[in-house]
């Protein structure tokens, strides 16, 4: 069965008669192609009893090339909204892409006023969670990519220099290793590494810091990286590599306990009671992991309170930190595959604290 | 007044109750800062008749630095749509950002089952249409950067180049010059420059080429440049420099032609006229430009149909264009600004053809 079919399968189960999708990773997924996201609409109507139309505007229809849809356009004058609200028909229920924009969800609530509108996210989730053969090879293929990178961290992150100018050029390597572009780069040194959403700043990076690069993009198919390693410049201070070792080990721990059945929480478990027994708990202050594909956060999530069994197909993030508030952090993260009877880290660079 | 405040008077005349405003430009327009837009919500919630109030994940919070609004915190396992519900109180009418994901809409509407939602648009296009002294300077430092990197462009292009080498020399120009990112490169050689939404190839290019290059990005401040000069490849063929010099004098005329009072589609037609006469009205085949400011593409559209009387403080693209299918294109794009008595460029290379 085809994405679309599927879609359409899951739509019906549940009681809805048409998906809505406008430009995002839901319609990439679909389609194979994430449309412009521009103020003129586009939007794939997906009935569960006729076959799915993309409309389009003219101007952009060029830009598709092969589509498993038909399409119909529309130009400037035209009224978009009743167009997709025709191809809906007399539906009682209709899902909408999660990204759907208020502009298009609004109108679309207008011209179909006997619509009950529902989210599409429960539908397509559960499809879009487990990765085909397609998605895991773009999802390996963009993880040696990053890998790369890391591999080439050493080249540009040195004492003396700027965050800022060592991300620039981290970000010049994602691009050039094969990602379209860097959708993050953070580099947090010293007392930065211990906040986990610094991105970069002016704060030159000096001897003895340990600094938290955490880089991803897409490549070309709109699959994403994501991946941290954690450096040190020169020598650590021996009772931080220590507490960078039990790290390591939490890391590993809750690697290891990836396998189908097994539930997200214990994987949060795994890595957080390692951390916890060596007293660092409260330094460990966010989840573990999240899932990962066309989206850079996607479900499964890896935290405490999701039951959700893991299944082979799944891809996610492990990466257990610690932070030490305004002195140093340190995190390791990779993306892992559930297989059939366990777990395939996709990034494959050592986890030993890097010196530089 | 500040824009806040602006913001709450225009709501209170169109009878809305409280805006609602999730990361995007219109968030960056009143408080100074985007937004994260992940899965956890954040939202100004702003009354008209109470103080506004940022909804923002604890997580994030510290990225935000000094803000002209409160803010409400909260973590996971809290209910931020309930969270919002409360802080708009009873509204009869909730004005919801235009970019506000569907996923945020549809709980947001079930939380505040009472309260009619409708767009914010019509309330802050008024607003930010016309642009403060702030905004200008901000537009008209990255009109000059992207004029930097116009002025380079001969430096990278050259025949047995691909359009995608090219263009990745350019994007890395445009950060150089000082953009935040390369929101858009597009570099249409040959046949392709008839493609208005034409990006890269991997086409080289060639001796005797006319090249599109329409290029823009944000600045820090999250402001926007765009826009395009066509180069040639050696010399041009002398029936095609003809037809480029109508497409100058038709840009040029555009620009005379803006001034407070004068509608958008006059604008539109003081190009498009030239063109025609000229014999090649069917070859200009999209509006003559559109607003630009937070967003690449806003009000005021400069587009037949459109009655608006420009003002003081509009800032918008003028863009008109030749496609030759299959054979050849050009554009000449500069962004300008209605100032109290005319038109003042933002943009300022020479228009001539430019021989690499």
């Amino acid at each position: 069965m085809t994405r679309l079919q599927r879609a359409r399968e899951a739509a019906r189960e549940r009681g809805v008669d048409a998906l809505l999708v406008t430009p995002g990773p839901d319609l990439r997924y679909l389609i194979g192609a994430g449309g412009e996201s521009h103020e003129r609409l586009t939007c794939l109507v997906l009935p569960v009893d006729r076959d799915p139309v993309l409309v389009v505007p003219k101007l952009e229809h060029a830009g598709y090339g092969e589509l498993p849809v038909a399409t119909r356009t529309w130009i400037d004058g035209e009224d978009p909204h009743a167009l997709v609200a025709d191809l809906t028909g007399n539906a009682a229920t209709v899902a909408l892409a999660d990204a759907m924009p208020a502009m298009h969800v609004l109108p679309l609530g207008q011209r179909l006023p006997a619509a009950r509108q529902v989210l599409a996210a429960p539908i397509l989730r559960e499809l879009r969670m487990r990765k085909d053969e397609t998605e895991i090879a773009e999802l390996a293929s963009v993880g040696a990519a990053i890998d790369r990178v890391h591999a080439r961290v050493p080249e540009v992150l040195r004492a003396g220099r700027t965050e800022a100018e060592v991300g620039a050029d981290i970000e010049a390597l994602i691009v050039a290793e094969g990602h379209e572009s860097a959708a993050f780069v953070i580099v947090g040194s010293g007392p930065n590494g211990a906040s986990p959403h610094h991105e970069v700043s002016q704060r030159r990076i000096e001897h003895g810091d340990f600094v938290v690069v955490d880089i991803g993009g897409p490549n070309p198919a709109g699959y994403n990286s994501d991946s941290t390693r954690t450096y040190v410049v020169g020598e650590p201070a021996p009772e931080r590599a220590e507490i960078y070792e039990v790290l390591r080990r939490a890391q590993q721990a809750a690697v290891d306990a990836v396998r189908p059945g097994a539930t997200a929480e214990s994987i949060d478990a795994a890595a957080r009671s390692i951390i916890a027994e060596a007293g660092h708990g409260e330094r460990f202050i966010h989840r573990t992991g999240h899932g990962i594909g066309l989206d850079v956060h996607e479900e499964p999530y890896i935290v405490e309170g999701n039951g959700l069994e893991l299944a082979e197909g799944m891809a996610f993030s492990v990466e257990p930190g610690v932070y030490f508030a305004g002195e140093w952090g340190a995190r390791i993260e990779d993306i892992v595959l559930v297989t059939a009877d366990g777990v395939r880290p996709l990034n494959t660079q050592p986890h030993e604290l890097v010196a530089v």
